[in-house]
């Protein structure tokens, strides 16, 4: 009796914060939580890198997650930063392992600083992230700390697989998906499942929230994929075509080399064997690319791989044992992440 | 009346092990349980440097501490691993670092791979570190969590301490003090602090086990310093005066600094500001560093100090609240620490 009153009284106070406000209160909850500490070198990388911004898709999912169980998302602000300082060890490192020169546009910390800034600034990151789940109460740590190494350790598996595959020219589609899938999927998964875990959800529940993540991050970098060749120069804000210059081995480049005849092989081939070329040679490149791709068809079966991942992502939401108005911020999220062109 | 007769029971029943027992028992552990994943371009390089061994103090302290209120000893083994386990990711990324080419004798990680190996296979074994605390109960474990958090990120800071004295002429003995402490003793700290919240130690008696293993940490590395200069070369198994060669600054340099007179300086000046030296001139050159050190009489400065931080460290476990008797093994530790020529 006591029991169901309780709940009556949640169903109608739970208020469901808008996206807009949630990511206000994510922005504002960074400004005012630097990560201090001692010695300089160690920390400014640090706040430098946390301050280049990103969407802060991953602390958003973390708290509209906890928020289809609790109002108190100010709570679970600790527990999303946990989640985004992680993700940002990680580009870090990647940045270091892929040389890469600039991130959103700046520069990497390894080339604002030195690469052993890079590794060690990296390294004390992780543990700050770690630092971060310590004000959890010890048995919603327990499950939160669970579910973090187990992803944690599946996205560095991921990015060893990232960089085995540079060198093999043998890598079937799966292999790709399984890739991506614990290179970036995971970590969408477990921003909905610690926040779920935090607002006290039933397990099946917390597992269904980690799928809905999970499908909707690999429906997100085909997304990314799709947009690296044929998204809008100036709306994307970088060079469109860079996949292809790299001969990385996107799902795009794979599915035309499973579809293709043999003398559009040896097009594949030749193309994807061409490096150290002047501008104008790749742009060449990037040219035929999306001519032999429109050809195969390509794109269409891209498009249908990313409706397929957002189908899933939908339905692992609908299955969760919550009242459906509940979760309309959540499906409008999947919605602008499917639907961007940036 | 109960809880006096299991007190009584425990003062008879527990077996206090004796450290070569503990060592076996770490050693077979460490050898049935490699840290397995895929792919193996990730986890090799975690096994390889966990096989190349070393004296395992680490957790063979984690061992001792639990001892002093439990015998159940295999209950805490992947505890002791996590600390070996996170004390060997600080070799592999701190060997890139410093661009070491050896490690134990064998090759580094990054030489062995390569570098982003290192980088990654390292963030990995942090990682592992976390997850073989997976086992501990909820609050046990937000206690290591908290002392684990600290002293990871303390390692950091001293690492980068160290990194930047390289470049910087007016290093003092306490900031030396201060880096050597973060960088190696806190580790030896906190393996004595999470093995006595492991056997459920009060907290007046865990800080101070770690303070004892602080301590003997500092005594420890200071004697690493002295036998770098002063060891036996056959025994010491590395060429003796690496550190001068390298003008590294350690309590030895430092303190000649800091007794030398105006025409010392001047020597001392010449001598550290050379370097790409032949291998007749690095001779020299350690030669002559250790006759100035002779004259000045910073040995036996080191020595006192030694001596200062060693009885610091006996001081803190005779105030540990557990029979005297229980205490034999650690003391017998400590001492084979200090008295050691390798």
């Amino acid at each position: 009796m006591v029991k169901s009153i309780i709940f009556a009284l949640n169903i109608i106070t739970l208020i469901m914060k808008l996206i807009g406000e949630l990511e206000k209160i994510i922005s504002q909850y960074f400004k005012d939580n630097l990560i201090e500490g001692s010695p300089a070198e160690l920390y400014n990388p640090i706040n430098y890198i946390l301050a280049l911004g990103g969407k802060r898709a991953r602390p958003l999912m973390v708290l509209m997650s906890y928020n289809l169980y609790s109002d108190s998302v100010n709570d679970v602000l600790s527990l999303a930063k946990a989640i985004e300082v992680f993700h940002n060890f990680t580009l870090i490192h990647d940045d270091i392992m892929d040389k890469a020169p600039l991130r959103r546009g700046s520069d990497t910390v390894h080339i604002k600083w030195n690469e052993n800034i890079g590794i060690l600034s990296g390294d004390a990151m992780l543990i700050k992230a770690y630092s971060l789940l310590e004000d959890l109460s010890p048995e919603i740590l327990k499950n939160v700390f669970l579910a973090f190494n187990k992803t944690a350790i599946e996205v560095c598996e991921g990015q060893q697989l990232d960089m085995n595959f540079e060198t093999r020219n043998d890598v079937t589609i799966d292999e790709y998906i399984n890739m991506i899938t614990l290179k970036t999927s995971v970590l969408l998964g477990a921003s909905m499942k610690v926040g779920a875990i935090a607002g006290g959800a039933e397990q099946i529940d917390s597992n269904k929230l980690y799928d809905f993540g999970k499908y909707l991050g690999l429906a997100f970098q085909l997304q990314d994929d799709y947009l690296d060749l044929y998204g809008d120069t100036e709306k994307f804000g970088k060079r469109i075509g860079g996949d292809i210059v790299a001969n990385k081995k996107t799902f795009l480049t794979l599915k035309a080399f499973q579809k293709a005849d043999n003398n559009e092989l040896v097009e594949l081939n030749n193309l994807f064997a061409s490096s150290n070329l002047s501008i104008f040679e790749e742009e060449n490149k990037i040219e035929k690319a999306r001519t032999i791709f429109n050809k195969l068809g390509v794109v269409d079966c891209m498009k249908k791989e990313i409706e397929k991942y957002y189908e899933l992502s939908l339905q692992s939401l609908a299955s969760v044992n919550v009242a459906e108005g509940k979760k309309a911020e959540i499906r409008k999220f999947a919605e602008s992440i499917i639907s961007r062109e940036v």
